[in-house]
């Protein structure tokens, strides 16, 4: 194939991507740093992260090629290579490494609900039971689910079917699927892996009622893996995407298991079958609440930087149109309409980003409180959480999307990278509470910090501007007053305030009306739902308007920050302009000088795009994109990866089968 | 498994959407008739349907387990048994029951760019040409593609590189792929299947350019089907969706083609070299437009109204949470934020239904026009039909999308449904014209017409309200007013009115402070398109108005449309309510009407929710989803289909390669 001399392309960077970076107007490393934990953990991230991609065993390659079988065959693989590997370096299970070799193979490992069984073994089970199995759990000598959700139950637990009965007479439990809709469905690992479940399941004895308890449940045999007597279990089938996991189901018939296996650091069911509940368990509640907090960090900000860093190297590659007339066609980038697309997710990634380091220090400052049974601040770190989960899972994965399309024809092959990261990066809008059953949650949090300002009581420190009072209109009055943190910060406070109040008001009156509570609740929650993104939206630039302000480092790196910052702060205005205006905050004229400034922001960030996805520090090899590499040789790649398609060497029987009888059944013509 | 009774269940309707059925505001029967052409239309409609679906060989079951490579095959075997049962039935291949035929297979079937081929055959070849070469395509005595996007070009046509070079001496054209970048790319039925293709090259003849023109290029041999000498070709490999298409690649090294391969009804060289352009070729120009026609009125509106009933059912038969206290959990469709997420887009199918019903009569009027000459309306229609493709792909893919989502952890399983019509039906915002592009193509026509307008010119129908004197402000002072499509109407109007001023006056103003033209455009391109939304949002808002005035039918069905179209037009101001507020034109008391109106909407139009996606008259064989059955028996589906799944089977290789080791390691703890 030389004529056309791909063999010689593709090999120095794209001219095209190597002026972007020609005079970049900050230090691209000090941003990586002060991105990663400073100078000493990049080395380390960057050596974990080329060890583990220098193992021809953890090959991503041809990824997008294999079958869901095979991609299950290789997260097992990649599962238990990794144990051997974290032993030959002596790495801990819970230390620094870790995380960065995960995240170096890109979701393609298995076994992540194990870990979920072995972190609530510890969380909820009594010394005797962690000393029991947890050794077995770590030397993968069993292998376990974390099972709670059921086919026709999900959110709401007190809803769950299966029930767990204690038989006095045999000091077991029998575990029973009562109905279809009982039925485990959903979690990781059980569709074909594990060996053993934690159900969830309600207890029953001496013909009481005691609500939702943890029980190990064998599956299936260690000698042969097959299901055990009264245990039906499988695979759920495909997805959106996840092929490497094996979501599973499970019934159970009857299954008897021993007293033991109730975990019971909580509450215990004592040989006579009386039940006794000990200590608090709201840090159970916080198992919960972690996960959110590190979801955010990782797969789900990653998504959209893997996106944004796909989508602007990309749109620094590719000409399309005249854009000046009879000049050469122009760079994508270069069109307002794309940086319209491109630019405010790029600020999007840096002000999640901020947030999620944020909301990890209250998580933690908690979290000691909490070993000290302070629970003081739990409901507000809990709306914290719940809300910034739904808020940054819902921007995020939209976000990707936007870049997806923001890439044209090519964005909707797989080469891209680009839909493998919106399909899975979407599940994170429904699994961990549903976006939607938070984001009332959060308000639920919101009304009563309202009721509570109203009576002059104290509130959480990120609902104290519901107790100041607020200017009655924004001061701006030029276009650069929208560039003043103080002048958005104040629009946002006042916009969530408004949209708070109102929905208060509301339910108030349909109460005094008459209504009743659960009905003016149900009949407020489209502007409860509104309350708790003003709120959050709020919180996240409030974080990156102090992440930028604290910043001590380089005049280049804040000023670009800084932009930003800015240019976070006025899409969401721009786009959510109707909540400014209704209640009078922003005048119209005024919302028109806040489109000037973010028109203008722009254009200003456009320069140094290409530098702000580079600072994200992905390798080639994380991004799995043919339009994302370092060098910006995307056509190059995408011709390639095209011939590296093993179905292609594959003879098709099509043609034998239903072609050739028409093909060859008039030659004289042609 | 008859414990868990899953064989008896299944068999009726599932109460909970039996009840929603129970006594419906209005006769179903009817509705499905004026949405499907009448009652003679539904028979016809219905019989072929049941047709297709009985036949075995057309069978979609266990679509979701299937490989590419057996997609594409199923794809192909349908294509090449169509066209036998299409002979055996006697259906003509423009007739009525043909477009049924294909959309009973819900895609599932190949050589539709086959068919392009032959369209465009018949579009610019001569009489001559056509007969040479329309009956071997229609025999499939050679198998066709259309190859017009390259590796680096799409929308910009004279940005193509492949060249075709008249060689005078051997009366033949020399047809060749110069760059890497000129690879022909993404041509359906390219990858594995045709064996001609119809390529557009720059034309150049004696040292001289002519820009694009249409040759036939055989690829592969009609014998073995191997590629031809000095052609390179292959699957472009996975994308988004689409599995069962081979979308392919294209190379040509100086291909020699008889000078008789160039099509030449508008154009030709003649035997010297020499040039000739004759005719008007703007009726070529029709291709495009008449894709887009049909593209809206079928698979992307059809997306929409297939998702809707889908999680519309489902919403009536899933139960979560208590919504009354200590009541049954309730039926996640009493929810008001599943009604808003829900009903809306419910609306949006009927609207853009109507719309794509109105643009087919304006395009059919047009073509007779422009059959006699007569251009006058072209630009207008071409406003509209790149304006309505960019509207409605875009809505009714995110809103397939919010379906998705609204079905919870379900809605990821393919068996949904649901995230096969969201892959599947976004590569429409990019296919046949990329949005934004198209947006800033009717904006382009808008400013005209605004500058028209104000020199007093006449303008066309859908823009006249752009000379006409705007009123100040809404007069609306109750919710009720907002149920006034005359209040609504004029709303839209002056949105869109303010929205093309504003953007016309920020271009005329850059342009007299001196910025040049072209640079102008580009910095006032967000609000641009943003105008060309408006446009058309107004458009079909008067459509959906229009298309209930003018209805003769029973008052009760007038009733339920007038509200869905209330609905569609105030859930509008609802999400976009800047527009509206920012010049005035509403005041903030007035949007909280509009939102009170409106959140009422979807309580009534709550009870009508089953009956309106009934009316879309899909077989479940159609939807091919666990969720959106008929009869409503979702989890019995879901579990049934997991055991069809093939997969389940197969014996596991992990278990002896890579658990048996360590879970048999140590077996005394157990």
């Amino acid at each position: 194939m030389a004529w056309w001399k791909v063999s010689s392309a593709g090999k120095d960077v794209n001219p095209d991507l190597a002026i972007e970076r020609e005079s970049p107007s900050f230090n691209v490393e000090t941003l990586i740093n002060i991105l990663h934990g400073g100078a000493e953990e990049t080395r380390l991230r960057r050596s974990v992260v080329t060890t583990i991609q220098k193992d021809p065993v953890f090959s991503l390659e041809d990824l997008y090629f294999k079958t869901r079988a095979e991609r299950y065959e290789g997260a097992i693989r990649n599962a238990f290579h990794l144990k051997k590997k974290f032993k030959e370096f002596g790495w801990e299970d819970n230390g620094p490494e870790v995380i960065h070799a995960y995240r170096a193979l890109s979701g393609e490992y298995a076994l992540n609900i194990h870990n979920v069984f072995t972190q609530s073994l510890n969380a909820l089970g009594t010394d005797q039971q962690i000393a029991k199995w947890l050794p077995l759990a770590t030397n993968y000598q069993i292998l376990g689910t974390y099972a709670q959700t059921e086919l026709g139950h999900g959110t709401y637990l007190r809803g769950l079917e299966t029930t767990a009965t204690f038989d006095p007479k045999t000091q077991e439990f029998i575990v029973d699927t009562p109905n279809i809709t009982a039925t485990k469905w959903w979690p990781g690992d059980l569709g074909k892996t594990c060996t053993h479940a934690l159900v969830l399941a309600q207890l029953h004895s001496m013909g009481k009622k005691y609500g939702m308890h943890p029980f190990i449940v064998p599956v299936r045999s260690l000698k042969d893996h097959s299901p055990l007597p009264g245990i039906t279990v499988g695979d759920i089938g495909p997805k959106m995407s996840f092929d490497q996991v094996d979501n599973g189901y499970l019934m159970m018939r009857n299954i008897r298991i021993p007293k033991e296996n109730m975990l019971s650091r909580f509450s215990e069911v004592l040989p006579d079958g009386s039940y006794v509940k000990r200590g608090s368990d709201q840090i159970n509640y916080f198992t919960m609440i972690s996960v959110r907090v590190s979801m955010i960090g990782n797969e789900v900000v990653d998504s959209l930087k893997k996106a944004c860093t796909i989508a602007v190297r990309y749109s620094a590659v590719r000409r399309q149109s005249e854009l000046k007339p009879r000049a050469q066609e122009a760079k994508i980038l270069d069109y307002q309409t794309q940086q319209q697309k491109l630019l405010p997710l790029l600020a999007t990634c840096y002000s999640i980003h901020f947030m999620a380091t944020y909301v990890a220090a209250v998580y933690n400052k908690v979290f000691k409180e909490i070993r000290v049974e302070n629970f003081s601040s739990l409901a507000e770190l809990h709306a914290i959480t719940s809300g910034i989960k739904a808020f940054a899972t819902e921007i995020c994965s939209n976000g990707v999307e936007v870049c997806r399309k923001a890439c044209g024809g090519h964005g909707y092959s797989l080469y891209s990278g680009l839909p493998t990261l919106y399909t899975r990066v979407v599940a994170s809008c429904t699994y961990e509470g549903e976006n939607t059953v938070l984001h009332l949650q959060v308000a639920r949090f919101l009304i009563k910090c309202f009721a509570a300002a109203q009576s002059g009581k104290p509130l959480p420190q990120t609902t104290s501007y519901l107790s100041t009072r607020l200017s009655s209109g924004c001061q701006a009055n030029t276009h650069l007053d929208f560039l003043n943190p103080d002048v958005y910060m104040k629009a946002y406070e006042s916009r969530a305030y408004r949209l708070i109040a109102s929905a208060a008001n509301k339910l108030h009156r349909l109460v005094q009306s008459g209504t009743e509570q659960y009905e003016a609740w149900n009949n407020t929650s489209v502007e409860l739902v509104k309350a708790s993104i003003a709120h959050i939206h709020y919180l996240t630039v409030k974080t990156f308007t102090s992440a930028v302000s604290t910043l001590s480092t380089q005049p280049e790196i804040k000023t670009v920050l800084k932009r930003l910052c800015d240019l976070y702060a006025l899409h969401g205005i721009f786009t959510s302009a109707g909540d400014f205006l209704q209640h009078g905050y922003l005048s119209g004229k005024q919302l028109e000088l806040a489109t000037t400034a973010y028109l203008g922001l722009l254009a200003e960030l456009r320069k140094d795009a290409v530098l702000l996805v580079d600072a994200f520090d992905y390798s080639d090899q994380q991004l799995i994109s043919a339009l994302g590499t370092y060098d910006g040789n995307v056509y190059h790649n995408l011709l390639e990866w095209s011939q590296r398609n093993p179905d292609i060497k594959k003879v098709s029987p099509v043609f034998e089968k239903y072609l050739k009888p028409y093909l060859q059944s008039n030659q004289s013509k042609l």
